[in-house]
């Protein structure tokens, strides 16, 4: 697509080409940048993952995204042909997400083979869930923002639905115990919305972010039905345990758990294993680091 | 593009694509997150508009964008064939806008063709002004930012120029009463920048926003000429009203007035109807919903 | 991809065509927002250089992105094809981005082409060193995050990564005094990860960044080894000195010093050319104006 | 994608580019080659017609080109969602055809949007039939040459199968009187193939041609069923009668009949309305226009 | 696109890959197949020359090929910028072509870069005349084919408007001493529709070849108006002369000549510089060595 | 990319799509045309093969077809990546073609996985040998055309030089008794240049074809070194043995034997086993079904 175009020195001569190779070929240089892949083995690939979200989005959303279609029993025909299509992609992630971790023996990983494909039929068989979930987070959406017109308008652009649509999908993989896939995913939504929801997070029904962007949302919250957020809002941890070795403690519930009808203003930061009890609302700008009861109204002081 | 690899149970098998396919077909599912697009009627689409808001980008920074010319006159025909290009685009996304609403009728909506039309025409005649004012705006950047090296470096790359492309193309739009469309488009540049103007704000001339990521600025937000923002500014709303059923007031002016040459500082949050007096500087973290005297400079207390 | 397809006035009647196209190419118009390319020459591209990203993202970290390859030798053959690719794109993206000021008159700028090629020869000497510090980079951020299971996993999608990764090879063009194109890079990494690092700033081995959305780091930070940055922190400038003229004074040393093992957690702002010592530790939403001696705990009051 | 390089006068000057646009543009040089669409109408395409194809022979031949399944339930699937893709695009162009005939009227057509719409639906009728008489070709392909390993290997590749496809479909939509499309399509397969037979003529079941290159089969011929024909094979008109005013008389029955059974070897020619007898075998390189009784064996004199 | 699968030894293991590519790179293997480009040079592509040719045909033909425009304003401004973007895509091809003579050594060729330039500027001097030339070649096709149902169908899809369009172009480019390009323009037609015109071949007005295939004019060939050719016609050189060392001598007048108003039936040979005369007929199989005076009727003995 | 535009009955109301996909999957309508491929089986695949063909294409003329590249060390480590791109995507095709056969029994075949990986290293190890014979091919190209002005005009576009390259290649693979390939390789050259050699024909070296429409060449036969062949040759069968069964005995040696040297010029049409002796020129449109002796002169009587 490009072209060279004038006289010079070029990277061929004088063994320049050469030398920079050897310099990036040498085995010390390629210690933890080089991922070998066993001979014929399937390859994890973000590109491959965001074709499946892209699937996934057309299969939740029919007529949002994807082709439009006119009656119910030819939408029938093309919702399956979609789900035909999207399980062997993310069996083939699936499979190489779990080779991952044995790459080093050099072999492709029949237990993954096995493994892979069943996780990819638990995980279609959810499909049916997470729709129904979505379908309450866009009503909540609308619901919640003075300035949204339809419910369809939330569906077609909100960073909401974009953050809890990757994000439900992560979580039910997450809880598949796949490996690495569930974060990518959400940094997919991390990047398109400056939402970051870890996959760990459990979040209830009729969620709800306005503008979004700054959120984080960290691996052990646990988030009640009918929860809303603003931007800039961070459940985060306090600090990081660490391990007789000096390494982080990994896998600690460490984030805080925000009960049913909670709403946290925007650019508030709450830190630790605290708990928002039922109803509670946190002013803008607010520094958690304990529990509020029920009801309560806390703001800056 | 990709492939099943090995052994193991198939999606197709024990029938159980039939069983997912009909769960997600129930029309209770289907249900907010089925758009039924009636017979033979465009279809509104989110890739459609980004192809639209390129060409646009290409019209308004020629040479910046799209193909290089190198003298008036050829750029003139290269121009032109653009705008053609660009108006029947446009044309057919406001016509599936406006039919959205009327949706549920199964009919295609000829009234919608008629308004879709001049509403496409109307937009056109006004790209001269729009592109007058987002030249005032890269000026603007290029001297309210000491990094910057030349206007030329800002039109290709600061979020700022980007955020206010997007918005002042759809807050043309927005006066027009297309529904949907404008907030795609501000949703777009939401996701590339982090800035999240609605395309209700009314922004003046010569306006910069500096690093950006984080800025919300309201629906019914009025901004004054030569303004300039930081990164995580937020110009919101205090409260919003409810109507006697419990559900949002919609419309309400409800966001702030920054007068002619105000400067808000990095992390500020102003929210409600409040007036941000001429030439007024409010420094960075602070939070503010009153009124605010023309020349005074506020900072974090 | 679009068609027109109903009744009504058309652009092309009543001239109204013409009269858009006469507006926009009114040569006061033109003025700012049109870049003349002299006859012949390479054209700056923001897609080429996301192109030259993609490849250098791929020769950095064989496996995770690009063609996987099963052995050393095969990896080999394909890394140097890579380089050997990279470099006459980045080449005559240099050249442009060099010609970018000489532009006005009208003739292709041989110096350039020399320059241009000699910056990318230059350039692709750095790479074994910017890989190095890469590699370093990834095993930072697998230590300093609590949710990462493996390098490998932040390698494939932390906003950290992707951030340092534009920022190294950015910052490596500004050391060349390549013009345009450092900040054209910074920009693409910004609009990914919310993560806005001018190409000036100065960055230690060992950095990493939690989160990520809304970090401004400011052109002349200088950033010690073992650094970690959250969300929401800003290495900003406190005032924008002006020349006599009233315009600001470019390039003058005026964002702040982290030395080494410094780590300031979310929301915290840190302004003018202060120095935080050795090992200090910001608290989040701090305000910090002032130098903070080695091993200080600084915290909100 | 391509660039200018070097020094030199360029088409933009001197007013070049405008001159010879002027003389490209006037009135009667666009006589003949312009086809003026009426506004907001659809457009014949070739490469519509190309994809309807490609879409039509997945269709048919589910498994050889498209997307492999299986198992006949999810193949099903795909298959009805492909027709459902196939039936728009169709009567798109069969609109467009038939609004060929009054585009100069400057208005949308009506009557060919219901009349094409009927013709989409007709010929997407006869789909299962059309597909009955390519599996007997299929199988008559692997019959008659002694070089075929399987049916599968014929269908993969043998240009006799992509000839009688083509052949099949555009008769179908010759017969339903559809304007300038059977011949569009066709020619396609002439141009892959080198074979070359009109939309009119009329054949029978299990036909086969082998090599093909530089076969012509003319409008008016009948074919009946199990007859082969070998390469450089001529079926074509004597003579051309003329109408007084000295033009050439369309559609009159100018092209031989051949019965069942007929073998005619390479490189003959058979001209007028003669008839071939059933079961008659005419050699290689024969030229004939004449009646041959059924059972004959005509060979080169 | 694709992705190895199962066990079993690998291209990179033992060495196969170096040993197939140390073979593939013996210089001796390399002599004749390895076409060295000069160090930032352009490069002659079938590809590029392809997309001109599809750029062309868009230009000559507006509206059966390319964008539809509904008026001629709106068509002035695609037409314009389309040979504006065909201009430097064929003086870069011609640049190429005329440095692949010099191209052993080693350096860009400047009076490539002036004579290539020149001679895009002397083509698209030449349009109009060729469009000129076609409009009456389509007119032909029209009025010889009894199965034409409009002007607009021969344009659309028959192979005589395809050769006769690539050989208008090729032979200007041949005019113009543009060595390789005109005979590669030539293949394309060549395998397009199976007609075998030399670039060197001189051909009148309104010209037709009915069906097409296997048809074959020669280099030296001068062919009047109106004449008309059907499948497998053969205009052919006789014998080729040798020089004393047993070379072919190249470039003397070895193919027919035919006056106005012939025509020539199918399968039919004529070798050698002969002439047939004004409004000669040759019948189809004929095989001719000798002149044939005006008016004559030839047919097979 | 197209999109129904008008009123009127749609394929999906009425039961019209169930109709006719269920007409389309009744089990006896897909005998003979569907394909069923095991689960988790690669897939023979057109497309895919045409992928290998490229970029066998420019391993074998590199800077011909492909990236240009400047010097001998630079190139070579894009032809070691082209292979090690070309070895499995090539295994994998040849892997699916033998499973062809056993496709009926549900299951993947893993001794086709050990065979096809076999067959494409074996293949790959003929690829030196193959490019010799082909650089020897383009010579004699240029030689035996007068109207060549290079060898590389040859490599660029005689349609003799794709079919003997594609010839080359599919005879190989037939050689490794590869089911369904060769013929699928041999057609697409067939379909280029209207030449159609069957993959088993036996063709020595510096071999020519000249104009090459209409040329066929049939399974058995065998070809010596430096013959030339002109267009519309037939080296066909007499006739066709058939089994008691009264179907076709497969695979007798049917074809002519061209010894060293011999020219046929065009039309002429040679049947049987019979051999041509060495240096034997057979005139144009000649009937020969008898054996020639060495350096005879044959001509059309």
């Amino acid at each position: 697509m490009f072209k060279k175009i004038s006289p010079g020195q070029n990277i061929e001569q004088n063994g320049l080409l050469d030398e920079i190779t050897n310099a990036l070929c040498m085995p010390d240089s390629l210690n933890t940048v080089w991922r070998n892949i066993p001979p014929n083995t399937a390859s994890l690939s973000v590109d491959a993952l965001a074709e499946i979200m892209q699937r996934l989005k057309a299969a939740i959303f029919p007529g949002y995204f994807g082709k439009p279609t006119t009656n119910i029993d030819s939408m029938r025909y093309h919702l399956a042909a979609k789900l035909d299509s999207i399980s062997p992609l993310l069996r083939q992630q699936l499979v190489a997400g779990l080779g991952f971790g044995c790459a080093g023996e050099g072999l492709p990983c029949m237990n993954c083979e096995v493994e892979g494909n069943n996780k990819a039929l638990d995980f279609m068989k959810k499909l049916p869930d997470i729709r129904h979930l979505l379908a309450l987070d866009a009503k909540a959406a609308y619901e919640g923002d003075p300035a949204a017109r339809s419910v369809g308008e939330t569906i077609f652009c909100y960073p909401s639905i974009i953050a809890i649509l990757y994000h439900r999908i992560a979580h039910a993989l997450y809880e598949l115990d796949a490996p690495m896939i569930p974060r990518i995913i959400s940094e997919m939504a991390h990047s398109q919305t400056g939402i970051d929801i870890h996959p760990g997070a459990s979040i209830g029904k009729e969620f709800f972010i306005d503008h979004g962007t700054g959120v984080v949302i960290g691996e052990t919250c646990i988030i009640g039905h009918k929860c809303r957020l603003y931007q800039g809002v961070t459940l985060g941890a306090l600090s990081f345990p660490k391990n007789t070795d000096g390494s982080l403690t990994k896998g600690i519930d460490r984030h805080p758990v925000l009960e049913d009808n909670v709403t946290v203003y925007a650019g508030t930061t709450i830190l630790g294993r605290v708990t928002i009890g039922k109803g509670a609302v946190i002013g803008g700008n607010v520094w958690l680091t304990e529990d509020v009861p029920a009801g309560a109204r806390i703001s800056q002081k």
